[in-house]
């Protein structure tokens, strides 16, 4: 049904040194952030202590009007969080920020990522009387962070001593009432940055480009393991849950991130060039023009081009209008209605050799019909050729792939029969051992989707709290 | 500012023997339930132990479309509640059915009332690492039968241990995978009845008027403690929290249920009348007509002039058009546009002598222009006659009555005061000691805010959490 | 499938004498008049010559908020319209006010009535090169209007001049750059009245409980056939239109109007007083309480009780939740969900024998729903009385009554036969012959749907334009 | 205020030999057609004569949910447009399809293009008693047509006899109760296509891109001054009106058609290209890398970089979530908002030389933002080269060019002028002799807005309804 990949979150917080429109910078920093998650969306506002919030289905431009957003109004810190559901079905209460109040005060949290050990914490907390409203992880890391505040004397602290705890993957902002911790899990699978403002307001963020919306300027990166505490003192590191090696996704390069983004030191836009050239290296192919699918394609297609030294051409127009309420078309119109999404420019292919980059394969089928678009639209021959490696192991770190068994590198046992299916001249794959040279070998990377060896432990994730999973919005 | 009183809930439950459109049903019985709460709404289906809800502001009517009904659908066992929101401020977290996930399994919690002992309860659970995602009463009621539940055999149980903890108003149904439990507190401060359909579904609901919706005949009251379960036995009953005498809130009567409601045995419809009679004895005087304010004045006013003499008429046309989203009129039409919601019939009180029944007076503002009404329609005396005694103190078991500081009754030292701020040329009210008579003296009911005088210590009361009310939608 | 008599307008103009929120008065006015059409709305303002509207489908309170309200805003003139559909079907393109540019400039009309010649009104002027583009009569109102234009020296002469050629019920609103124009056709049919502020301004409404609403006195109605203008020079009549004798639907004073209205000097209320009077002296029987179908019921059962000395009771509690977006239940809910509408007060009847007293009975299934509610709630007998005679014949005057064939009366042979369709004990109806003393006398009605005698030849209505009926929204 | 240039229309038809759901097709038609005009649509279909129609205010995403759809539903023939108004201002009876009756029947019409004598014409038929119902140009159309319908056999010959007392620009799709009548001025100013389905319905579309989302195949174009009719016979032409020379609209090629569409036998996409090689060779300059403006400017970007031989990149990242409903950012934010729309990518630019094409510059300030964008990214040098020349006069034939004054290259004197107030080390026009080299010499085209010399007589033009633009929604 869905060929295709999900992030499942973009995480932004400001902290301004007096009473600011703090939830216009951080509607900003969301629009920013929206190709993380177009499902839900959530801001809140910390003004004087007293928490004001909006969260909803949909994407920013849809919950939030003017009236909304006057209405959460100003504050000195606030959160928000755009969201893909996987975890925790869809569910009203998972939308983020979560709210909670404890002994010690309230507290907002965003989170991006997915824990492994989820199952086994919820289950901890409930055999103390712990009750749940939504199926998220995020719930269950506040419950962690919680049960230490109970014994400790701040929250970073309470942090710190239940990171150990917390398995997996997060990326996460908490705001309490005087200030905005930030953290990530000890092998930084997803990306978290720091910018600040001429004014001296800090801001994190899943992501760099998000920075720049509210005229921050980059800072510098969260660690692997860091705790980041920023308040009136200004910022300071809890580094004591750091380690060694960091395990970013490297799928954040070759697809989630916006390629106007700078992750860990190293530029989106620049991974995927290289991912290009090295295709064009260990994948060449004799053709007339390299065009690259829209959009996650485009800057693959141009680093083909420049090592190869054939043509780029513009060969697909993407309809920027199609939105979440598009009415799909019944059978019969289904064939032509896949040319309302993306089509073919006849002039850059048809009579053409043509090699076509797109950014990865899931089940196929939706290959399989770009190739066509082009056939279609007079391509002599269709060479495909993929900036990342045979998906073939499920993602159990906050990626949405697809079952193992829907994969159609698993199913098939050759790059030809999958050349075949989606009837390409040619199918060519960018090697397992090119990943590392995408960051330019500065660090390590989770490549668990491709090789089926995660930085972790995996044995207790998957056992996704599946009784919950049919409750409706 | 709001010159009226609130209710601030009802609620609904259904146990089909077989899957149904329980969904549907719900819906039908709140439609007759929305005179207790037009702030929000809720609905949760058990679908063979998945849950599945909607839950937001709004009338029934706004909230549920066709689309939203069949979205949550069809299953055995259903509940719903439509809710004025004072306690926990305006929280879409507070939004009920609650609905949430323990140790042993899922749990859909509706309530009406209000506790005394709320924050008292929530500290202690937060002191073991609990977190409260909204505000309301009824995280602490969940909380309170959860922590049992880990160390009992069913959910009934749980509730019975429970009880004795949680102080104050609570007229609740609980929903778990298999059973329907609902339970009144041992004062039994709001209504909750069952009924039987043809086909032997169960329901329970706040006021007998719901019943008749999905068809269902009125079997019995919950009694006061009382906790009834219903599953696939068949319906049984807890009695070990019953206590001798009940406690009714009276303004039930006078004011919040629906006339065509029996609540604890007695028809709303003949208490009102009495208290129109027991009026045109205590506080008679010569006039023309009696009329009554709609809606709920007219069954005194009935009374009234059935006891007097005095011949009954309709002195008022109630615009039914005016919903949530009227437009408040500036300073200058102000004075006119009151006459958009109320207008007086000028053919019955021109040149007349005019009784004018009431529910009660609050702030008195509402008062004087209603009998400046009927002075403007020619009306040449105005009597106000008020069914109930003055208000004098607050509520906190469940009803929003301004704090005491606003009510007029405590501001002026005497009813010609009163009858003189809201231009009647005399006022007269129900005396305290008939109270009792309006349900027949045939038990004891809750004049708090006439007398001051609780049924419970009230003393925890009123701290509501201040810190969280500010949490906007 | 309607089982009701539908109202098709109400209309609301006013004149100020300096800029105002004239936006604002027309839409508490047209509050006031929701009872006369729900189904769409729209107002019209004239601001130094400039026209700005809004016009949709839905009720007054689902069309304007504050933001609409607010971009039409001030002028020193405005008109507006509720609308109840038959003629033209639901047509988006029917709403009004109808604003239109002729050769002089523009015009907004608004129109509460059905002609009789419009199908050849139509088709002379589509002779002549016209287009049209919806199907209502007030396109055609239009049309006769400017091209009388064309050769006379203002727009009140025009309508003088085309009044004769316009056939029917009509009573309407025209606003050009500079005036407000009200006229009446000759017959009468529908009410009209004109009231002024104290600040001088000048309302015309379909009612005059709508003046009220903005804070105008009563002047006095239009005359049958008067044309006034109203412009910066004051009010003036032109009567060359005005004939000897009125005619006015007698149905306004028994169901459309408001009871808190005046129409031609009669009182609503007074009107329905007395035809509960007149039934208590030609159809008396023996029972032990009156009670009234709310809304329209109300009125005349308590001329009943008074008449008869019979007790008047409170019979039947209204849902006033109900709106537009009620969920219809399915087959096998739809015997109970009567009972969310309308539900019996089992106090008021059971045991005892019931005089029921509605307005009138179309097809019957709606009355045969109600005699049952009284059944069930434990009425011993129920005898149905009618405040207006049986229902024969079709209106061509404005009114949707449903066709011949479909009403109970036509098709029913005795009244006895009726009373049994609809499981009432005894029916008894108001006499033709009393019709006259519901206005006292004063003046004469239209009486056509009970009689079949019409004050106008009516062999060219009744042909609506077919073709376009399918038009939707 | 508005920095930038809208296409007013594009309009879609079909023609179906069965009953099919051609509401679907045509809702996919203007999906494709969504970049001519975001600001209505709307759509009509013919049922066997009977006209369905919606129309309102948004994009086709907002305006048709599948329940809009569906209640418009079947039929064998449809109409649909998108527009952005400027003509008759935002008026909602503007929304197109006109949906009309006259003598002969019903009539769609949806228009693109713009008249230059439509206020002699509207005044011609208000002097025989015309109503206007909006104020734009289709109307007149529309009654042109109707005129000459009352003399003569059919429709298609009233169109033909009309379309010379029209002038302007008009690209058009008429249907009537058994015909599709598609009709383009003599002067060919916007493009018009004819599809064919292979179930053989017929598709008529303002461009080729829209004929694939149904599944139809490009047949041809209509010519300049055609007339083509479609019913049940087939397809057949009158080109009584037929002139030698074409004056297609230069922007169309430049920035408004899609660059998958062909349009007159020029590929878009081509032309663009064509543009960017003309612009490398008349307006050298050594530069690091070329980048183009998203979306319109990367095709000249890449012709640019393939005729100059420095190497193509990707230098911006457009946000495609901003819609309609952005909330615009205050003073304080404004400055950094911009990056939330379109934002550099500093791997792409830091350090180099930059040569960035634009398709024009209105006023010029957006042009200095985005050459600011790029410094801020580090840029070195940023040399702005536009794929058109200088604008220098207003459009009266359907775009919506701000007025003479506003534009920057008629207030500077010199490009050197202009490249300073943008902040660019230098600027280059395309020369207007190259114009005609876009659509290779094969046909003439209107360059008015460059050169100021139209093709035909503007004498009537801009004398445009003021009375009645402030008529809202």
């Amino acid at each position: 049904m869905f060929d295709t990949i999900h992030e499942e979150c973009g995480v932004f917080g400001i902290f301004e040194n007096r009473t600011a429109n703090v939830a216009a910078s951080v509607y900003f920093g969301l629009y920013a952030l929206q190709h993380r998650g177009q499902e839900s969306c959530g801001i809140t506002v910390c003004d004087d202590g007293i928490f004001r919030h909006k969260r909803a289905d949909g994407l920013v431009s849809e919950v939030f009007t003017r009236e909304e957003l006057d209405k959460i109004g100003c504050g000195n810190m606030a959160v928000g969080h755009v969201r893909y559901s996987t975890t925790g079905g869809h569910n009203h209460n998972n939308i983020q920020p979560l709210v909670i109040r404890h002994i010690k005060g309230n507290m907002a949290l965003v989170h991006n990522g997915n824990l492994v050990n989820a199952a086994e914490l919820r289950r901890s907390f409930e055999m103390s009387g712990a009750i749940f409203h939504g199926t998220s992880d995020t719930e269950a890391i506040a419950y962690s962070i919680v049960r230490e505040r109970l014994t400790c004397s701040s929250t970073e602290q309470a942090v710190e001593r239940a990171m150990p705890f917390i398995k997996g993957a997060y990326s996460c902002i908490l705001m309490t009432a005087t200030k905005l911790i930030a953290f990530r899990d000890p092998k930084g699978f997803r990306p978290l940055c720091i910018g600040r403002t001429h004014d001296g307001a800090y801001v994190v963020a899943s992501e760099s480009c998000a920075l720049e919306t509210v005229g921050a300027e980059f800072v510098r990166d969260v660690d692997a393991g860091e705790i980041v505490v920023i308040d009136k003192e200004g910022l300071r590191s809890i580094r004591t849950n750091c380690e060694d090696k960091k395990h970013i996704c490297i799928f954040e390069y070759i697809y989630f991130a916006r390629p106007d983004s700078v992750v860990d030191g190293v530029s989106v836009h620049h991974a995927r060039l290289k991912a290009g050239e090295l295709l064009a290296k260990y994948s060449p192919v004799d053709a007339d023009i390299v065009i690259g699918v829209p959009d996650s394609g485009l800057d693959a297609a141009l680093g083909y081009a420049n090592a190869s030294g054939i043509p780029y051409g513009i060969g697909f127009i993407k309809n920027k209008y199609i939105g979440r309420s598009f009415i799909q078309p019944d059978q019969n119109q289904r064939e032509n209605a896949v040319k309302i999404k993306l089509n073919a420019v006849r002039e850059s292919v048809a009579g053409k050799r043509v090699i076509m980059i797109d950014d990865s394969i899931v089940r196929g089928t939706t290959s399989a019909r770009i190739v066509r678009l082009l056939r279609d639209a007079g391509a002599k021959e269709v060479h495909v050729r993929i900036s990342s490696p045979p998906f073939l192991h499920s993602c159990h770190f906050g990626t949405d792939i697809d079952s193992e068994e829907n994969l159609i590198a698993g199913k098939c046992h050759s790059t030809e029969e999958i050349a075949q299916y989606i009837h390409a001249d040619s199918l060519g794959y960018l090697p397992v051992d090119c990943l590392s040279e995408l960051v330019d070998d500065r660090f390590g990377c989770c490549k668990g989707c491709f090789t089926g060896d995660y930085p972790i432990d995996i044995s207790g994730a998957g056992k996704k709290n599946k009784f919950d999973e049919k409750i409706h919005k």
